[in-house]
């Protein structure tokens, strides 16, 4: 990294104006410092009108390749479909661009390990995965937490993703592709559990699951609850539960027991500080989704991208924790479908 | 108190069997060691048919003055209405019983110094006071904090007792003889200033209030929601609210506010350890009403009551205690008429 | 269950004074209407001496033979080693005698077995096995809220039981014949997912757990912390979570999650409804163990046991029951050893 | 407002740049989308020399009259000493620039009604007042729920603005000039009080205090412990607790009792979504401060300014409400230094 790129304001593209890709454009055109949205890129004309009208951008691209020609573009966020994610990584830092990719990296190993293969060519630009809850404030806290042994040693984590029941199913469209319920929501629990426990290694998986609500599901092999087990080499153990039913809202928690404390993050899933009280008892409301619940982490996450790519401060995360969450994430699912447990 | 009271089985009588006295014969009955319900007392034929019927107790008297010359009988229960008080429990003193009398001990401090004198003759009988309150495991736990100086000195209590909105009006019947809602249901929370404060002296109150759902209690010049402020000579501060509206329950709270910490005791009111999710949020049941937060209690104070009249351990609470509940519950019942301060 | 037993106090004994043993006995002695303490066996002089000094008890007998010939004896408390648990219900059984055998049953399926034998020969004794958690209040509130429908169709346990870190490793010494932490703890868990989920008939099971802090362990195959998962007929699942070494105290929860809400019972593990508020947050006191936790459990459920075996109203829990959550846990502690997923 | 106003980024200027200042210049340097912070006022070099290295402003004076003929600034921030809010309000619209100035106005009614009256002649000119609470997220749920009629007809409030015990007593410096703790802190509780019950008039009100830790404010008449009550005309109640002595952190909370159900906001403090389990117990870190507690609604409060200067949409509380604020304000201050209740 240049120390002339500390002192420019990053110009960043975004490649995928979905419902993610969206949400970034805004935070980088509205509450990013140091950054600019400078381009955008997507194959529907309708996203592309919305980035020039929503937040004028100028740069609008109907192929990566076009994007990656633009020279006032710095740095690249992919919110693309998971499939082409690895390929464009790529393609982005042959370009020369910084690339922050969303999670997973890719559903394939061999294709985690393709892109790291590249990234070691490019050490001067930063790329980075979308494990988000690394960046929310509580996580945070209690990786601090547990760095200065506040629970001793930590041994067991107990981390969840679950969804609010959906009448629409929309997820249902995309299970053909997601690489099914533990690629998709627990990717970041296993990242979470690695970073949590020191990164030991994954030795063997299990996995079981059932369809609720969904019958529709059967067909692609996923489930819409499910529960996976890890056991890494010191003997520590990750356990991780997955759901799409919930009926109250996205609660996505995340237990760390050590030898001499635990500590838990999310649980309640609060959406404010208020309390009510009503005939039929004390209640609070919920967060309802993933967006509501980390809207801080996804501001935090997109500083901390523009600040490694600008040369202020390092990633705290590597390439290799992707390929570890796609390694156990797809052991688990391979549980899943044979009944046994996997070994890595 | 006689060595051979010690060893025997107590004897006790209950006058009056209404909601509360029928509890108290209940915990008698079944639940408190080294007691047994051997009379009752009532002017209701029915009520004594009950205890016949369901308790199967052989002494049944109208009148307490019969009660009292029953051998068996080696302490009585006061669970009489407010007005009578003081002359019985002055009657069974005198008749060489132990006493415990409902809370207030009087709505009159020269009735309650009264009973103080006669009590003073008697220093081999108990008499003891029905602030059940300082009998709950929680506010037992709080007062063990406080004397170990876990939050460092307490110069502040905010307190609460709020009934469960009824849509009845049950209450306002006895609007004309109870006191008022301050000497009805604050008596409790001033005697609890009182004891985690260190019993400092009140010299000044003020109070306030406003009727919000039962307008019928305006003939009786009382309030349905109520705010009173004690001020003490060393300067501590107590506040007390009193509601009969809430719309969840009874939620029955106190804070105490010291140099080095705070407590809050009841906060929530959970009537339970469940936990409910719907699609309307997070929530718990409430405790309904008195006498489902405070059963445990009412137990604990009729055994520490029985062990005080066998000699096993002495009553933590004085009559003393009483009588300034009472003055005090009257100082702020002028305040809420008068509209100004009231000095002591 | 003849009408005359309706009338009489039940008699009942108590064989085995350990801890429980000694709990049970005071229950009995104190806290149960319509019940007598009657007798008590154990094979440790001290134990009857207790007996006799604290709650003075006449019946005490060094044998279970002989306290079964005792003519006032109606019922028996069995809180004997596991091992002996089948062997003497039956005699109990076939002396006449109602029983009461504390969890688990055996951890024998055929011996289970054969106590259901005896018993089918005997309908009109009472026999019932120790599944205090059934009747915690807060439990017994999950179970009718569900019966009511109000979560919809439960699909989903996850319940733990997991013990506050003991420095002395007290239950290590029963490592050996305890049948491992899963038949120990986890029995309760089963039975309750077993209850939540309408008695579904378990075709799989699958563990596997660590040693975190008991190394002693190792040498009898046991582990100190351990996870279960149970897969069901109708595709329920069931997940159990146990624990020696929790830092904080015992914190025993159970969630049950279905297709309109879930709840959640016993989160959190307070000690009381108090709250402090510290230069350090804000926090509560925790229960310390299960007899703190299921204090008020034990004495319900010693209640219903002796209404029972008077012919008031009938027992909830079948000992078809007991013999499904050894057979559940048997498998479960197969699986722990060989580290595959095992079939029922 | 005119159109074009709506067109262009707003160029703010703030005067004074003490805690408040400097985070309200962050925010606008940074977060706050739509405006430019073009120029500040201090009379304090190091302060002036800070914005220029840190946020690189151009604009720079020493005195606000050279600010306010900055052709740049359409908008300024009052940051600055109390005493000097009101006169510099009106120096600002007079130079026909839209104003934020910090809460509260004055501590004087008259100076108070004199800005409304400049206020009134500039019709086109935003004029706000910083009570930032009501852009806090968790106020603006219970404001909503309330219109919504959630809890019936509100009718009592009670809140209270507890700062954490600072040792060094920073604030003692300030005691002279800040109008006192129910000024300074109250000032707040006392205007969200107005919006929850929808500004009914004060008609009475009554306040006591007392000095638990800072002996030193005794010479100012101030105390470090505080209570207040006011009488609204329509019957209504709102109780102010404020105290600088808390141990534990900034515990800001309000509730609002209603008719149909209450809602408190705030309670426990939470500083994140994390909770520990200890030997001491379980628990959760509390908030250090103000600015801590309010970090986004600080941001959120500086976003409906600059949306009101630019004609996006209107400001939510007037002048008016300012006004009545310090008027009830001084009131309190009124009555605590008397020791009677204060009619208005």
């Amino acid at each position: 990294m240049s120390a002339s790129t500390h002192q420019k304001v990053l110009g960043v593209a975004i490649a995928g104006l979905g419902r993610l890709g969206q949400r970034h454009a805004i935070q980088l055109a509205r509450r990013t410092p140091n950054a600019q949205l400078v381009a955008v890129c997507s194959p529907v004309p309708t996203e592309l009108e919305w980035a020039r009208d929503t937040l004028a951008v100028d740069g609008r691209y109907d192929a990566l390749s076009e994007l990656l020609v633009d020279p006032l573009v710095d740095a690249v966020i992919l919110a693309t479909p998971t499939s082409l994610h690895a390929d464009q990584a790529i393609a982005c830092l042959r370009a020369g661009k910084h690339v922050f990719v969303e999670k997973p990296l890719s559903l394939d190993v061999a294709a985690c390990e393709a892109v790291e293969a590249v990234a070691r060519d490019c050490p001067d630009q930063v790329i980075m995965v979308g494990f988000v809850r690394r960046f929310d404030a509580s996580y945070l806290e209690a990786k601090a937490a547990i760095d200065c042994g506040d629970i001793g040693t930590p041994f067991w984590v107990r981390s969840q993703t679950c969804d609010r029941y959906d009448p629409d199913g929309f997820f249902v469209g995309f299970a053909a592709t997601s690489g099914g319920i533990f690629m998709d929501c627990a990717v970041h629990d296993i990242d979470l559990a690695r970073w949590f426990l020191g990164n030991p290694q994954a030795v063997r998986v299990f996995a079981t699951g059932m369809i609720a609500m969904y019958p529709d599901l059967a067909v692609h092999g996923d489930v819409d609850n499910g529960l996976a087990v890890v056991e890494f080499d010191g003997g520590q153990r990750a356990v991780f539960y997955v759901s799409r039913t919930m009926p109250h809202g996205h609660e996505t928690t995340t237990e760390v027991i050590g030898s001499g404390g635990t500590l838990q993050i999310g649980m309640g899933a609060h959406a404010s500080r208020v309390a009510y009280r009503h005939s039929s008892g004390v209640s609070h409301r919920v967060v309802p989704d993933f967006f509501a619940r980390f809207e801080q982490a996804f501001q935090t996450e997109m500083v901390a991208f523009v600040d490694a790519c600008r040369g202020v401060r390092p990633v705290s995360l590597t390439l290799r924790d992707a390929t570890e969450a796609t390694r156990i994430g797809q052991a688990i699912a391979l549980s899943l479908t044979t009944g046994v447990p996997v070994n890595l």
